[in-house]
């Protein structure tokens, strides 16, 4: 069970700019509704099957995030589906970062143009063991740490996302049917930043002081022949 | 198997700007490479599962495309993966329309945010039958039509893609992973336009002058929360 929600997904949605400090920090406007990206099912990286790969000429940013499985089908849910109600539809949680080639999504926001290619990289979406509801009673009350060769790079609890996760379902399954399985990431907290090929990374999720999950893995230089330029 | 190919496709991959004529008629500029973006599972529209749904406030335009899934993993070809190579590949191919959420997409242009919302919601993936590989012996062989009440609203041929198959499969198995399959969508012909509730929508695909698959669907207004508005 605790990788099978990985092959249960059938889609990965990721919530943008949820954490305020992380807006000011990119140089972002706040949005006045959830906005959400698709990522591929091909970017997910298992635990223990590290390295992740950067590609050249990318400048990768590590963004650390709570992520839930939905356990039914969610659909039009109305504009005041409570934190009750939501609670009630996770299956599940999982620490995951959504790794972030910035200079090709700073290019494809500059000409209007997709993330997919940004966000979709292969190994660009490591997850942790699956972590049963009870493991996390409150999932505004966890702590989501990142360390880069052994320093610490992104530190907050999950009490700070703007849009609570009732907020983010109801949202989504007004354009989009939510199936069971589904996989959704909540949005990163400020203190994003370069991953380089040697890196060695580290990310916890913290219930009161007690680590819940980890994920740890290397970085090496994605082999092959792509290479990041702009044009 | 005419509907399998549908349930096999782990991811679905649409190009974007590959016939001249439709990247001019919305003023856009012509890709140095294909770019790409995904369409969740859940826009997916069977044949004969209408209707259409259309969002409040959301002018919806039909993309009509000719699609393609994969027999094999492919990852990492190299520039120079040849024409008869990539048919190898081609497990076989759909008729496909890409519905999109014009003013969506507009204003995720103008923000720099990403295209999912605009492409992604219920219904907005209208796919035929499975068309075997035999039935279309050259990709680029191949006439797209599309009718809204009866009058054509695109009707070209398949050999006026800029970035063709194995152009298309070398640049995105670079980035990622592309998986026995997957669903690929090759970009719309000129003629793109508005689908309103209450229109009838036909499209075809034909070699030869003769009808290989076709797609057949009303358009209704999409029910629940769900009304677009610029903020
Ligand atoms: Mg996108
Ligand atoms: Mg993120
Ligand atoms: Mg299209």
């Amino acid at each position: 069970m605790s990788l099978k929600y990985i092959d249960n997904a059938r889609k990965i949605l990721c919530i943008g700019r949820n954490y305020a400090a992380h807006i000011k920090e990119l140089n972002n406007t706040a949005p006045a509704q959830p906005f959400f990206f698709l990522k591929p099912s091909s970017s997910i990286l298992k635990p223990n099957d590290g390295p992740f790969l950067v590609p050249k000429g990318v400048v990768v940013h590590h963004e650390v995030e709570l992520a839930f499985t939905l356990n039914r089908t969610l659909k039009d849910l109305s504009p005041d589906f409570s934190a009750e109600e939501a609670l009630e539809c996770i299956e599940g949680y999982a620490l995951s970062i959504d790794m972030t080639a910035r200079n090709v999504q700073d290019e494809a926001k500059k000409k209007g143009l997709p993330w997919s290619i940004g966000k979709g990289f292969d190994t660009f979406l490591p997850l942790s063991n699956f972590i049963p509801r009870e493991k996390i009673p409150d999932p505004y009350n966890a702590e989501l740490v990142l360390k880069i060769n052994g320093e610490v790079k992104q530190q907050d609890k999950t009490d700070l996302m703007i849009f609570p996760i009732h907020k983010i379902l109801s949202h989504m399954s007004a354009i989009m049917t939510l199936e069971k399985g589904d996989l959704i990431l909540t949005g990163t907290p400020k203190g994003v930043g370069p991953i380089v090929p040697g890196d060695k990374i580290e990310a916890y999720i913290k219930v009161d002081g007690e680590i819940v999950e980890e994920i740890k893995f290397d970085a090496e230089q994605k082999p092959g022949p792509y290479e990041y330029k702009e044009i």
